[in-house]
């Protein structure tokens, strides 16, 4: 399998264009959104879509995110923040939750991710980021296609994260930001992995982050985009889309659930940056079941 | 002189009226800005004017901001990130540059602080907060009045804070923000003041921080509003208003520039927590003189 997306071979960090198209389907549009929606989502590399989740649907996952929040905190899979004890982050919460296991399979999420990616579709991964009231620490910007390529394995750009908003998401509490039109070129890192780089970099990634220059040019001319709304959105963004976010001191905790959708034709094969794979929770690559099995795409509008 | 505003004395946090006028003077209103602009001030502990300084005027003073910001890193008034080389905070700043020892006469500044503290007014302290680009690091909600009181012998509420952007402040790039209507209460702190605290403090404040509790039913009750702008604002805030503000991973640094001004006849006397007092150029102390020895000060509208 070629390397398309070669990163952190090098002693300097070089742009490389997209060669895969951002949505992949070319028979309509997806009757869950609107076209403009659409051309948004292929230009930006994202799409914000408010009020997707009831009260009362949201009422239930933030108690299925508390459980898992108090998981053992001895368990790999449960990450703390850097410097203090709070949850930073829960993996796997698929598995860990009859409710989130349910939810991957809603129309309302995986018939957008099917018509994006055009195959069935499985979950790479998924977590709950917290994001804690007072203490809560930044995600600096990254690709995340630049890891799941380079230490997971991922051939090519077809996966994409869905983020439903579990509390309200402000200005002040530290927003996912992204940068438009970001997801058009991959940045190739400069640094090589260390052997289990993961245990460093679910708490603060320095391994696989865009240099300061190329990611100075790309915000002077795109700009950054924080969406912010209440509880029950969901933030749609494309596996390459640059994103991060500021830290938390407000007493509003910023508490996002994420489902990665990888296309079935995408699975992992060995990690392009030649390291050990990464464990499962990170990165599916056992047991991998599409989630619609019998692939009871909606119809697509023409 | 009888402690009005007891703090890190007690085992409990507990919340003390202010007793001090926010507003000083009883004749009119201060030309500079309009009536609505104090009314907003009395209110809320702050204001933001947008535009105060040209874009000549803020590029000499961002010149003058490198040039402190390359002072000798091992001047003790210079003060690093946690974790990081990258320059935070410079003090004392009137002192080290002509440019800045002028703008602190500036009418758009002191006509205003003389105003509302309604006495001849002086520098109790000037710094540079540069929250550089990428790598800025939070400061955690305060009064500034809080540890001026108790670590420094500040007796009453009759100073404020001017701060004028030397680079745009966005939503993106940790912008101060204030909770409005804070400065009416005085959250008297837990946790005795360490020896030398201040070496710590100015990259990390944990003593004289308000707890989660309080902060939070202030934060229910009034919000949290982060004013933003083009370089050239000037945000003036009182000494007993809630503040603080996030990290900056954006390229765009969040630099502004602090002036302090204290009512003469509220200048310093033993620190109220007991503790020897703080290096002369966090708290002036010695060599004290009016911004203006004439008192010229601008006739105040009817």
């Amino acid at each position: 399998l070629t390397d398309m997306y070669r990163s952190r071979n090098a002693s300097h960090p070089t742009i490389i264009d997209r060669v895969d198209p951002v949505i992949w389907s070319d028979h309509g549009h997806c009757p869950m959104i609107t076209a403009e929606d659409e051309k948004f989502y292929e230009k930006n590399g994202f799409l914000f879509l408010k009020n997707v989740f009831s009260d009362g649907e949201i009422a239930k996952l933030r108690r299925e995110a508390g459980l898992v929040e108090n998981s053992d905190p001895t368990d790999e899979e449960v990450i703390s923040e850097p410097g203090n004890d709070e949850v930073r982050s829960v993996f796997r919460v698929h598995d860990k939750s009859d409710v989130f296991s349910k939810l991957i399979s809603d129309d309302r999420l995986v018939a957008i991710a099917e018509h994006f990616l055009d195959d069935d579709v499985y979950i790479h991964q998924s977590r709950v980021n917290f994001k804690p009231a007072f203490k809560g620490k930044e995600f600096f910007w990254h690709s995340d296609f630049e890891t799941w390529h380079t230490e997971d394995g991922m051939p090519r750009m077809r996966a994409l994260s869905m983020s439903i908003t579990l509390t309200d998401n402000s200005a002040h509490n530290g927003p996912l930001m992204l940068i438009p039109g970001s997801h058009k070129k991959f940045i190739s890192c400069v640094g090589e992995t260390p052997d289990q780089n993961y245990k460093n970099s679910l708490k603060i990634q320095e391994i696989g982050t865009p240099d300061q220059k190329n990611l100075s040019e790309m915000v002077d001319k795109n700009g950054i985009v924080a969406p912010v709304g209440p509880a029950g959105s969901v933030l749609i963004f494309e596996c390459n889309t640059l994103h991060g976010s500021g830290n938390n001191i407000t007493p509003y905790p910023r508490s996002n659930l994420f489902f990665v959708y990888n296309a079935m034709s995408n699975r992992l094969v060995a990690p392009f940056g030649g390291t050990k794979p990464r464990p499962n929770f990170l990165a599916t690559r056992k047991d991998i079941v599409p989630v619609r099995s019998g692939r009871q795409k909606i119809q697509a509008a023409e």
